[in-house]
This record gives structure tokens, sequence and C-alpha cells, in this order.
């Protein structure tokens, strides 16, 4: 295939995936957010960098959000929300953390492909991308045109960025008040 | 617009963008890649987020990459690319460290909407993805659905990925053989 | 040299630098500290690493902290004060942030070994850590002990890390309410 | 304590703590570094700054070095060596990573003011930097002048810089071909 050809079937794939995915949870998510004294994200990999970008929108929303592991991220607490990405939901460093946020008295909702996975279990709320047999660690069969977690990586990000189209009719934000929050040093 | 509705959305104006994209450039692009003695990639905010997404694919497919700032990124010389994304084309930080990479000799590849740029300018060569009045810092003007520079970041990650499908094809990589150099400890 | 040698040698270098600063630019590197209402911290490679400790330990105090460059930085504005470290204070990246920073409004202190260099002409108030000879990139002679920057980048860290004692007192923080803000999703 | 004061007694407790290391512990590290194929290192919060510091430092000596968590760090394997810090040495996440390297057949490292550790116990071998009374998380009592783990944080990068001017002399590299790898991108 040329490149006149794969983005245009990666997209057809991704469209597949966000259609299954059920609405209602992506409305529980969103309350979840709305509720949420302050937000924390946590991911690992690829799915970690969709992850950071969906903090830094939820930044520019007017959200108090972290990313766990950078530099000025305080100790999470009741009220809290974690919000943890991990397509297979084993992911050890993430389970772990999620398992620390729950003991510390803040909710936790994982974004995964395995509703049946030890974060998915441990977490208050899931929202489910069913992507099959993408995998990074676990899988070892491919039912879709690229390797490893790509689909679910991208299906998390359009995934996220769709939430962010939500909370900004939801806190009646606009584009401009969200463009003044942005860095302005880089 | 509800979670039935906003990804569709999101997919139709992600098709629009890529099937704008030049399959020369994206050819030239793979040429580049695979002749790189050692890849970095560059870029700030969630655009950067979508680079380091690139960058880790590299590495599973065996190419020798770095992320610019990260710790162990050593000195970039004459036979290596610097691959930047940047959708306005006018990031300082960015366009700083593309001046830096050519004056070391290195050639720069710049992935960006404006092709009349600083940055594509300076660049060696140029993909164009084709967003129109997104730029998060210098636009006010919204043609689609989403604030800021989403539609850029995400069009910036799926045409890396299909990038990534391309260069699977040219170096006889498997899946297999990727997910043997993924990262094991996280 | 042997293990038993080489750390009291280094904590020797370490002490010329330390007894040559000038405790008046302390004092008022603290007073700047206490007015901001946002801090912001810059560097870049090591120096980098040492300010995202002195930030880490900023949000323990109970200051509003960010690390340029990380996820959810929202923009500087006036009234904010941005730290910078760079010890040739010629830093491409770091001397551009800080020209955006005081385009922006924002308050600039830089910590130097030269009080001469484009950073610390272009900083509102420098900090002057006289470490001779042992710049990265522009030197060419050793007279320390130790490699590259490493001599700076260790002063930088010991002279911040006293800053934080002198913010406890001044704050009247206690070692709990520090702890109590540590992460612990970790 | 004014600013003319407090970093003298810094230095005389990082002196205390530094002259208690065990010389042979360092000299069996010094060996580990010099056998292993690949490094990795790994710690969290401003421990695992100074951990990035050290990663630094080795690329600048020659070696292939890693920061756990960083973009393009590949799968550790058997011949691999991991370097943990962590003064406490129970951080969940590192005494998790160190699980993972070990039963991918890595060889571990611990660094750590605590030899009785759940860390200490599982890494192959140990280097004790005894810092008392200093751990983030689990004391009440401070014996030093500063805050939570500072001085545990400020050994680390003394005691892992003494070592890098011994790996300078065991691999006979010049402060030259060290900053000829400094990154150029900055």
């Amino acid at each position: 295939m040329t490149m006149a050809h794969i983005p245009r079937q990666i997209l057809d794939e991704l469209r597949d995936v966000l259609d299954q995915t059920d609405p209602r949870q992506g409305e529980l998510f969103v309350q979840l957010l709305l509720a949420a004294k302050r937000i924390f994200v946590c991911g690992q990999g690829r799915s970690g960098l969709m992850m950071k970008a969906f903090a830094m929108r939820l930044m520019h929303l007017g959200f108090t959000a972290f990313v766990v592991g950078e530099t000025t991220v305080p100790s999470i607490q009741g009220g809290d929300l974690l919000v943890v990405g991990s397509s297979s939901g084993e992911t050890a460093t993430s389970v772990c953390i999620a398992g620390l946020a729950k003991k510390a008295g803040a909710t936790v909702i994982a974004l995964t492909g395995h509703p049946d996975s030890t974060l998915a279990r441990l977490a208050h709320a899931v929202v489910v991308l069913p992507v099959r047999n993408i995998d990074a660690t676990h899988s070892h069969t491919r039912s879709n045109s690229q390797p490893l977690g790509s689909l679910a990586e991208q299906s998390l990000l359009i995934y996220l960025d769709a939430i962010v189209v939500r909370l900004m009719t939801e806190t009646a934000q606009t584009a401009e008040a969200m463009r003044a929050r942005h860095a302005n040093l880089e």
C-alpha cells in the first residue's frame, strides 16, 4: 500500500472501533470529570502520550489537571479523579498507580480494550475502546493493518478529544478562552 | 452533539486533511528516514507528544531514534535526520532547534500546516498537512469542530503512523520483531 | 583516586563555589519567589534536572510551581516569575524562553556562572554561581576534578536547596506539611 | 540561618553521609557498569532526576544508557544492568520495575539508604547511602537541616558523579571526547 491509501484504511479501522464504544460510558466519564476536584492522568508508552495530550486540553478548559510522574504533581486525595489509559489493562505500573490512588480515596476511571482486565476490575468506572487483538504485550495475532497497539492509541486520542468537545459545551468554554491558557513559553 | 456523533465528525475532518496530503512528499519522507544514520524528532506541546509516539515506533522498527530534550540524546551530526512537527511552523524553540541541527550538518524535514512558515523555509524537505485555520497561536477563526490545534495533532499522529506502516514494508519488519523491542519495564 | 577520596574532593570544590556566592543575591531571589503569583522554572540538560528538583520542593512548600515544557503548564503572565538555570548563560532555548517570558510581562531571574552572558543581561535579576572553566559548550580547559558542567550542576542543586531551607523559615512551613503535599502516586 | 551559612551546613551533612559509604560497594558498582551491555536507570521524584543526571553522563562517557520511562527505551535483556535509586527502597513503581528487570534476566543494583528494604533485598547488588531519618514517606523525625529527602537526593547526585570520575579513569575518556557527545540541540 502507498501513502495515498494507508491513512484511509487507518481511519476506517478507527471508525470501527469508535462506533462500538458505549455513549453512556462516555457520558459517565464526562460527569466524573466535571465533578472532580482535580484530575490526574496516567498511562505508559504511547498510551501515556495520548493521556498527556488529554491532560493538556483539560488545563486549556480550565480544569486543574496533572500528569502522574511529572515534576510538580501534588498528592492525590478524596474528591480527585485518576484517569488511566491502558489498552491491555495489565500494564504493571498503571495497575500499581490505580491501586495507590484508590487507597488514597480518589475515584479511578479506566480507558481500556479489556473490560475484564486487572485495571478494569480495580477501577470505579470503565470506558471500553474495543480494539481486538492489538495489545502490544499479550497478543500474537493482528486483525488490523497496523503493528502493536497503534490502533488502540489512535482510538484513545480521538476518543479523548471527543470528550474535550463535549466538555467545551458543558463548561461553555470558547476556543479563545482556551487559547489564552495555552503555554506561551515554547 | 453527543458522544455517539462527535468521533464520526472528527474522523470525517481527519479524512479531509489526509486526503489532501501529497503522496510524493510522503515517499520522500520515507526515503530520508531509510537513509538517515540516526533519527532525531522534535516538537512542542501536543505536536511534540505525537512526535514522541512516532519516535517510539521508529525504535520498534529497529531505527536509532531520539527525542530532542530527553536525557540520553547524543549530539546530532552530518548523516542524521531531524524530523520537526509544528502546525504553525513558527513555534520558537522548534525553529531554534531546526536551525541548530542544520548548522551541525544534519538534514531537517518539517511536518507543518504552513508551507510558507519560518520552519518550512528553513527545512530541507517539507510534508504539508493542510489543516486550515486551526493554529493554536496565530488564528482566530475555527473551521472545524475542535478547539485549538487538535485536528492538526490528530492528523500528525495518523500520518506518522501511516509512515510506520510504509516503513514496516520497506524494512520487512514483522509485528513480532517489533514487539520484541517494545519496552518491558513499564 | 578511589571512591574513598573522590566525594571529599567534590565537596571541597563545591564549598569553594558556594562560599563565593553573594548572600544579597540570594536574599533578593527569596523575595522574588515570595512575591511571585506563580513560579515557572526552566533549564536544559542536567541544569534542567536540578531546576525540576527545585520546582518539586516549591510545590511541597505550597507555591504554585511549573516546569516549562511539562504537559499542563499554563501561559505565563505579569506577576509570574521565571527562574532560569544555565551555567554558560548562552543555552539557546533557555535564552529564547527567557525572552518570551519577559515579553509576556513576567519577571526573569537567572542562575548562571557568567554574569555577562546573554541570559544574565536579559534577566531582571541574577544569581552568580562562580564556577570557572566548567561550561560544557564553550570552555576547553578544566580547573576542577570533574568533566563538563558537573560542578556547576551540583552547585545549582545545593544552592537551590539552601533557598528551600530559607523559604521554609520565611513561610513557616513544617516538614510534615511538606510531606502531606508530596506525590503519593509513584 | 542566612544564605551565607546554609550551604556550608548542607555540605557538612553531605560529607557525613558520603564518608560512611563503603568504597568496596562503589568498586563493585563500577565493575557492573563496565561489564553491562546496556545500562538502564530508574528512580521516582527527585531521586529519579538525579538518576537521569547520571544517565546523561554515562552517555557522555560512551555507554549505551537509557532512562526507564523515556520514549525510545528498548526492552531490557540478559546482560543489561538496571540501576535503581530509592532512598526508602520502598517506592512502589521502582520496586515493580526492579522486579520486571530481574524477571527479564537483567542485573539489578540498588542505591538506597535502607539495606533491609524491599528494593535492596530484591537487587543483586546494593550501594548504601546512609542518610538517617530522611525518608520522605516513612519517617516522621528529622536529624538534618533539610526537609524531606533532600540530603538523600544530594548524596545520590554527588555519589553518582564520583562514580563518573572513576569511570572516566577506567575508560580513559577525556573531557573533550565527552563534550563531543554532549547534546547540541538545546
